[in-house]
């Protein structure tokens, strides 16, 4: 993976991109975080008290993440923007005090960028969190964090979902006068994760056939689980339902048995205490269970991928996606399907 | 269906209930109405700023729709919350102004109750809709609503949800100070969409061997969706993926074709309008494509079920999740499994 030249062509672009992750994690907290804290400090003289989060897709996830650190670290009630409520519906609330904060690779998605221009006539603080600087999105945005990770090439997003997660940690960190400390192993912990492609083409053997896959985690692991589901669907073509631990014990139980794998993720830390007794559920009903996580939790599971230890909680979730990109690439590859050449734009050329 | 003693054993209890809400509907307009414009009067004196939702499962879905109800007609700026910040992270954001609303069937649940006791330590205002007046939840809340569903036993939540819809559907409007108007002709239309089970069993034969479902949607009709896939989650166990229509165009559009069956959930006003283009493009790709909407969007479609006209957008969800409920019990027979006796439950007594 080091060298994308001698991967094989199915793939080619995804690799090189997900390969880049540590050197644009480095740039991030090198060259983005000054300016990252500058921002955040001009955002925090303006005392918002409530946080709005408005994404699609995998920039969605990261968004989650942000969620989660607003809530826990810096005490602020923060919502998920639902955007047709004023793309489509004209909703117009008043937004006096608020900090809405657009996610987005391109930054050029025109109902973001609508959305956002909405929000600041509504009295907002706006904030762009993009992967391009010159974007539309940018420009309507009263500030505006670039997340650095170069042009992205692949339509599975990879490396600028760990850019914008370490730019948003960052951000939250600057907005409650924190200094990030926790973020500076992960381009060295990235790089050595993301080494170990041999163990996860060992595990993607397992999903060669699968015809489903659950995929569970709580706490700041929760946003990992619906990323990853989300890679895998969009390049496996396999249906991949994430769930928050408490969520899976109710009803959807019922769905997982053995021939419906399930993919927990771990945190080390209170997300995982909180993850154990549907662990013990999940194990107890004889389910595959697959765990990213600590060594000990993988060694209690069917199979896993096990982290490094010692990452503070609020930042494993930069580390945790990697091996579930792996993932998504190697179980694409197992099928003889192309990470690069998803179904959606090559049906456009055939005939039915 | 409208005499449960007549239905087959497998399934008996769900019919049973689906089969009242038309009566619940009517019950809550009734006897909940005043009750609920009172409660809302109390809220609204307190001018509260922003709102927080919180819930799990079905519950969670009727929370969405609240989401939406609040953006669009109430115009204040609302959130769902991610429940473990709280219950496992031990966050205290200042709630100062919040309006925090506990939505929970049983009102049972120690989380919700523990996370609701925070909220009001924190300053908010919090509000319990629940379908248990003498429940936990309900005492530890400053305000409560009781849905009136009457005792639920299935293990799959279908009156109290659409109890639920209707509760906060008044909430709003109470809030806002309409008369809830839109809602008077619910239960009349609520018992024609039910008595036309034939038409839905007949739709349920094509999702027999079905081994996964995609249901989209977009704007009040999204939460349907959500809750849609649920249902049939927890009932069939196939897996079947919500998506809004704006996030299935991207990335997961990959994963539908002619095995992947598609159900849309068509809003009859701006939430159906901006899902036309997500419509194109499924046609497009000759995608199985059912259709729960307007004759015109039926007829349009590989097939699907025609809902009453002239209906406002704000309650179509009320009656959009009727056929669907029917489709989860008709697959779920028609694969020769038993709606009431989910197999999470089965499993204990089975060695494996």
């Amino acid at each position: 993976m080091s060298d994308p030249q001698t991967v094989p062509v199915p793939g080619r672009i995804m690799a090189a991109e997900m390969a880049e992750q540590p050197a644009v994690l480095q740039r991030i907290l090198d060259e983005g975080a000054p300016k990252i804290r500058e921002v955040a400090a001009q955002i925090a003289a303006r005392r918002p008290r409530f946080v709005l989060l408005t994404a699609r897709g995998t920039s969605d996830n990261a968004a989650l993440y942000a969620k989660y650190l607003i809530e826990i670290l810096l005490g602020k009630p923060a919502g998920l923007t639902s955007m047709s409520t004023t793309t489509a519906y004209g909703a117009k609330p008043d937004l006096t005090d608020v900090l809405v904060v657009t996610v987005s690779q391109s930054g050029g998605s025109p109902d973001l960028v609508a959305s956002t221009k909405a929000a600041r006539e509504a009295g907002a603080v706006t904030l762009a969190v993009t992967n391009n600087a010159a974007s539309p999105l940018a420009e309507v945005s009263e500030f505006h964090i670039d997340v650095l990770a170069g042009p992205e090439k692949a339509l599975p997003a990879t490396k600028t979902y760990t850019a914008e997660l370490l730019a948003l940690y960052l951000l939250v960190e600057g907005l409650r006068g924190g200094d990030g400390a926790a973020a500076k192993e992960l381009p060295g912990l990235a790089a050595g994760v993301l080494s170990r492609r041999a163990e996860v083409k060992a595990l993607a053997e397992r999903y060669r056939f699968a015809q489903r896959l659950v995929i569970t985690s709580r706490g700041y692991g929760y946003p990992t689980a619906r990323e990853a589901a989300l890679k895998l669907m969009e390049t496996t073509y396999i249906p991949a339902t994430p769930f928050s631990g408490a969520d899976l014990l109710h009803g959807p139980l019922a769905m997982v048995d053995n021939v419906s794998p399930v993919i927990a993720i771990v945190p080390d830390g209170k997300g995982g205490e909180a993850l154990q007794p549907v662990l013990d559920r999940l194990r107890g009903r004889g389910a595959d269970l697959v765990v990213v996580g600590q060594q000990a939790q993988v060694d209690a599971a069917s199979a896993g991928f096990a982290l490094p230890a010692g990452v503070p909680e609020e930042v494993q979730p930069i580390l945790e996606i990697l091996p579930l990109q792996l993932l998504a690439y190697e179980v694409t590859i197992a099928r003889g399907q192309d990470p690069d050449a998803p179904r959606a734009l090559a049906k456009v050329t055939e005939t039915r």
